[in-house]
Formats: C-alpha cells, structure tokens, sequence
C-alpha cells in the first residue's frame, strides 16, 4: 500500500476500522472542540473555552525561578522522576489542599498530568465496561469524556442553586441498583461547578456524603476552582470530612496555569498505591521539569496573592456578564449568578435549542457551547454554558449584546412558525439543568 | 469509617479490593522499579536503571532558550494547547525522523507524555481484552506492562543477533491465527533492543515488512535509541518503507531530556485521528511549556552535535562494559556486544538463576535486572541486562566485578550441591533470548 498514488489522508477510507478496540467507538469529537476552530477568529467573541486568563501572571517571577532551577538543579530537573510525583511539591500541595480543610499526607498525593489524567487513571483502575458512573447534571464534558472512553454507562442526578440534590442521587442510586448494576463513583464538582456555575452547600455536602457512605459508594471530587471563589473563604473540601471514602483532584491549571499540565489526585492508600501503578504504566513518570518548575514558583511567590488577584479578575468579568446578560438578554431566558468560577450556566425560553442555534451565532460573531455537551444522554438542548474567564469585560458584553440578538431572533422564528407543543428534538425533557432564582 | 482510629494506610486491608476494574490485577509493580529503592543507593553500582547521562547539556543553553520562551511567548507556553501537540515542534519532529529516511507530514504527528504514553494511546485504541500482540523476545518492560494492563495477550517471537527472527514471527502468527485469536499488532524495537541491545539487519527489516503486509498485521515500530548508535550511519526506518502499516514512535528522552516528558506518534492519518482524541481524553493536552522548551532547543541549538557528543560518551561505557565483562566475567557467560544504545544481554552458565542471584548481587554492591523481566510468559530465568548509560565507565567496570564475583559464587554453589538436570525454576525451558557470538 505505501507510496501508493491512492493513499488518502482521509478517515473516509480507514484500512483499520475492523481492527481498533470497542472503546474506540466511544472516542468523539467533543461538541466543545468541535467549536475551537471558529471560536478562536480574532472577530469571534468566544464565550465556549474554559482558557484561564494567566496574562497577570508575573512572568519575571516564573522566568527567574525557572532559570535558578536550570541553573541550580538542571540535571535533576530534565532527568526522570518518581512515578508518583516530585516529592517536595506533593509535600507543598498539601499545603494548597489545606486551604480547604484537608489535612493529608504527601504519600497519599499522585501527581498527574493535569487533573483531567486524574480523572482517566480512576476510571482506568475502577471501572470496567457497562459499570455506572453517577454524574451531577450538566457535568463536565471532559469527564464525560473519560467515562465514555471506558465505556462506563453515565447516570445523571439533577442538581439546583444548592448543588446535587440529595433526593436526586438516592433515586439514581436506587434504580442503578434496581437494575442490576454497578455504580463504582458519584463524580461531583462541589464547587463553581463547570458547566452549571453552582457550588454544593454545606448541610448538602454533609448528606451528599452520608448516602454515599451508607450506598458504599465511592466520591472522586473534582475540585479545579475551590479556591477561585469570589466572596468567602473557600468552602470546606468533601475530603476533608471523610478522608477514606473520597479521592480528591486539584490542578494548578487555573490557580497557577495550565501549561505545565499539573494536577494531582489525593487518594486512600490502597487507591493510590493502584494510581501510582496506573501512572507508571501511562507515562513512566509525570512531567519532572513542569512539578520542579511548579514548585519553585509556588516557594518563591506570593502564590496566595496571586490567586487572590486572580479571584478579583474573574469576579470583575463575572459582573461584566451577569450585569449584560441582566441589561441585555430576553426576559424569558434565565441564568445563575455564580460566587466564583468561570461559567455562567443560561437556560433559553422553551422550544429555543442551543445546539440548533449555534451556527447563527458563530455568525454573528460570538460563541458558547451547548447543554447538550455537558450531558451523556441528550438532555440540555434548551440551555448554554457561557464561560466568562478568558475576554475582557467590555468583549464579555460585546458577546453577551450579540447573543442576544440571536436569541431575540430565534424567538421571532419560534413566533412566526408557530411552535405549538413541545420541541421535537427536546421531545417531553424538559430538564435542562439547574434553573436560577435570578432571571 | 473516616476518623476512625482503626484506619489502616496499608494495603493489606484494601476497602476497595472487590470494586477495582478487571484490569486493575493486571497493574503490578515491575521488576525494576522494586529494584529502584536499592539501586539508588550511592554504594551500589547500578547497571539496572536505563536513565540517559545527561550531565553534559549545556545548561546554559538550555536556560537561555527557555528564558527567553517565558519572556517573549511565556503566556502562550503556560497556557492549554492542542490535543495534537504544538505545531512547530511537530514540524521539527519530521526533521529528526527525516535522518532515519522517515518522509512524513506534521499533521500526521501526535505528541504524547514521552513515547511510554504513545505506547498507551495505541494500545487503548487498538486492543480489546484478549487481544494479542507480538513481541520480540525478550521485550520492553514498560510495553509488557502497558499490554498487560489493556488485558492482551502477548506472545514472544525470537530474536537472535540480527534481531526478531522472520521464521519466529511467522511461527508465532500461525499459531495466534490456529487458536483463532486475534493479533492487533507486532511491537518491535527495530534499534539497539532495549533490553537485548541487538538491531534488525537490513535484510531482516524488508522480510519482517513483507510478512506483516501480507499477514495484515500492523506494526508499532518503537525507537527511542536510533539515533544513539556507535558507529554507523542511523539504520532506515520500518516507517520509510511502509507508511501505511507501521506506527513509528520517537522520544527525545535520550538525545535531549527525559524530564520534559515529549515523545510522539506518527500514524497513518485514520489511527492519527483516533490518538489525538484518545490524548484529549487522558490529558486534554500534552504540556504546552515542555513543547515550546524542546522546539527552542531544537531552534537554538546544536541538537545534532549534541547527540553525536551522547553517542561519544555512551560507546566509552559500552567499551568499558565489554572490556570488563571480557577481563573478569566467569567463561561460561555470554554477551552480545551492541553498537547503540544502552544495554548488554548477558546470559549465565546453565543453571544460574539470575533474578534469585539479585539479592545477593545487592547485597555485593551491584544492581542489574534479571531476564524475567522482559518476558510476559516467565522465560528469562538464565540472563540479565545490564546497562551502561548511566555510571561512569570507571564504576561500571568496579560494577561487573562485583557481578562476576557474585555469579562465580552462585556456580561453586551450584557444583557443590549437583546441580543435576534442569533447573526446577527454567523447567525445561531454555530460551533466554538472543545469545551472542561474543563470549
């Protein structure tokens, strides 16, 4: 076949598509990446990605603690490392998890490949194929990626302002369990939840907890935006009140920047001794020169004041968006008003479909990414996320008047041709997330 | 549970054991990395690990190209990039592999978390449990372990000094095609074998090709020493001469740096497409800043004379670990003596068991890996690989006479007490991987 004039670039003719393993099938383009493309136009405003805006970052504080450490402790910094992490920095990010009441050992820590490869050494040492993952909904697409990838089969429980709703998560439980089948972790984001902006509250992370325990079920909290919060001090961690029954994941994505590709996983013993195995075999060993780099910059600086300038960044392009959406969006459409984060979550007027609409509003100048995204099961046509982290303020409402006017313009069309009865694509669903007391 | 003082750290009383994927009893510490807490004790001389002697780079160099990354695109390099990989350095990739007669184009390149994780990626979309993939016998450990932990069978083929042995391979496809498995690919490491330290002949390169073709059997063509050889030209890429059945993963962790964690894929386009979005899916990205580090050395610097400096010093050591072994090792012994790369094959006198010598190998000050290691079926009993990459060459002549001090031991041991018959442990088996012609 090679050097063949017909050889096609093209997956049209894949010679290998009787060959790959079934979880293959599960491996799609996200609906989000789908969209990188056109939202990265300069004359698009892009309120999809979930890009941090690291440009306050002091780039001669990081420049000059990574040349001390080429410098000081090169050979040790380009060379391999332990499978489990760089052990001064999983000391140092025991420090970080502090912050929200966990109190762990630096043992207990595996440094992974950002938070995302966290999510996927679980899932590889948990699941097997058609086992259940229970999922908040919307949940984050990157996960439910993950679970896809291993086949693993997504429930869904509903959340509201206060986060998972306990009734919810019993009834999932109950018919997964009616059925037959294996749920192996509840994946929640308690806090600045990504896609719905909501945070769990606390009488809810004390009953959250409860039923898992009594269910034996295991928790993966996944925690990137903990200490992003915009008001109060940050919210006690589920890990912190029930060290044996939950694996923590944090990141220095959005606290520091994502480049390094730097997260971790604090796990029971016995999990994190499989993690640490289930990192071996993946990597060999997370990134040295990126832990190393990491761990200067946060012995170096002000790393808490860095957050905290960062805090006030997003909350100011926060109120840039809420305050928008508030002068500008059609009465009927509804949104939450997050305390720290960086998406806002937008419910449409019934029978507006995000996903449908999306074309017109590239169009126009401006993107998001669809409910539907954030959902295993096609739930979330009626509702958006808006992520407001990475443009200005002024670019946020620029975005914000845009959509607006697409939305303005799908209502018309819903108006002239009549939409009587429920969408056809929405179908009887009508849960599209959690809907705010804020219109 | 949590609180309780009856919590125990340890994994002898796992919570979790009956709830881990099937998978997971596949994930087992190997060989070496049980070695790695002795072996890095300064008063043993260790010829187990295969970490590359960087102590020559230029670290001022390096830092320059790095610092200079951080001011003028540090919030480009410390943000998220693409699944695929940073375009330049994809480009600068097809460079490297164009000296191993690699024509390729950058968007058919993947960049993975050292070529460990491109190992990981191909075998996740390739391999359902069951499935079999072919290895040269003895195999790379990491690899064992990656088709281990995906659940496959892997079925050895012989090699001999002129590497994988055509009519082996053919053997061993008739007799996975006979019992009606399925094999998903040959994994062969074409160049300075880790661990046997043999390279595929010339003639031996378009046989292997020619039985694949028409066998259908697709090739993972593994190469992270190609460039590291003594003294000739570097060998013709498997994936010059057939670009639609081969699979070719790079690395710089031996001609650069390990610690940045940069390897990569190149793929015909469909299985391209399917490892970008199985890289999405472990780590949304690979680490932009390790990327844009490596492009920058690889724009600034010498990289090619830097490498022919690496050659320089690691033919020392392997002329140090050939002059040894040939001065002091017992006559009985065998060694192939490799013309790149890292490793020596050492096979002992009959009857020596090399993985229950080691402890008293540690115990005498010298650290290797016994030959079990590398062979998922339990083969391997009767050699050892020794490595010559990272001691000076000074050490790992005191390292192997330690070793022949310990393997003169085991056979007055094993005179003394008549060591009839075989050996309980080899049974009947004998193959120990390739022997050499060079006692």
């Amino acid at each position: 076949m090679e050097n063949s004039p017909a050889r096609q670039p093209s997956a049209r003719l894949d010679a290998f598509v009787d060959r790959y393993a079934a979880r293959t099938a599960g491996m799609t383009a996200s609906e989000i990446r789908a969209l990188f493309a056109v939202a990265s136009r300069p004359e698009v405003v892009s309120l999809a990605g979930g890009m941090p805006n690291i440009s306050g970052l002091p780039l001669d504080v990081v420049g000059g603690a990574i040349s001390d450490l080429i410098a000081k402790q090169g050979p040790v910094a380009m060379q391999y490392g332990s499978g489990q992490g760089v052990p001064e920095l999983r000391e140092q990010i025991t420090d970080v998890m502090r912050l929200e009441g966990i109190e762990a050992h630096p043992d207990d820590v595996v440094v992974t490949v950002g938070s995302q490869q966290a999510v996927d050494l679980v899932t590889r040492v948990f699941c097997d194929p058609g086992d259940v993952v229970i999922c908040e909904a919307p949940s984050y697409v990157g996960a439910l990626g993950v679970f896809k990838a291993y086949q693993c089969e997504v429930v869904h429980a509903e959340m509201d302002a206060d986060g998972l709703v306990p009734e919810a998560l019993r009834q999932a439980i109950r018919a997964v369990k009616a059925a037959g089948r294996t749920i192996k972790f509840l994946y929640t984001i308690p806090n600045f939840h990504n896609p719905a902006g909501v945070s769990m509250s606390t009488p809810r992370r004390a009953e959250v907890l409860d039923i898992c325990r009594s269910e034996g079920i295991l928790i993966l909290e996944d925690n990137p935006y903990g200490l992003l919060g915009f008001d109060a001090e940050p919210m006690r961690a589920l890990r912190a009140d029930s060290a044996d029954n939950v694996i923590y994941l944090g990141s220095f994505s959005k606290t520091f920047a994502p480049g390094f590709r730097v997260g971790w996983a604090l796990a029971p013993a016995p999990v994190r001794e499989k993690l640490v195995l289930a990192q071996e075999s993946a990597t060999l060993c997370p990134p040295q020169f990126s832990q190393m780099a990491i761990s200067a910059y946060l012995a170096n600086h002000d790393w808490q004041g860095q957050i905290k300038q960062f805090r006030e960044m997003y909350r100011e392009r926060r109120d840039a968006m809420v305050d928008a959406l508030s002068d500008l969006m059609p009465a009927a459409c509804r949104w939450n008003v997050p305390d720290g984060g960086f998406y806002v979550w937008l419910t449409l007027p019934p029978g507006v479909n995000a996903k449908s609409m999306l074309p017109r509003a590239v169009t126009a100048r401006v993107a998001f990414v669809p409910g539907t995204a954030f959902f295993a099961d096609g739930y979330g046509t009626g509702a958006m996320r808006l992520s407001f982290c990475y443009p200005t303020p002024e670019r946020i409402r620029e975005g914000v008047r845009r959509l607006a006017g697409v939305v303005e313009a799908e209502m018309e069309l819903r108006e002239t041709f009549g939409a009587t009865g429920p969408d056809p694509e929405l179908g009887s669903r009508g849960y599209d997330g959690p809907r705010s007391d804020l219109s």
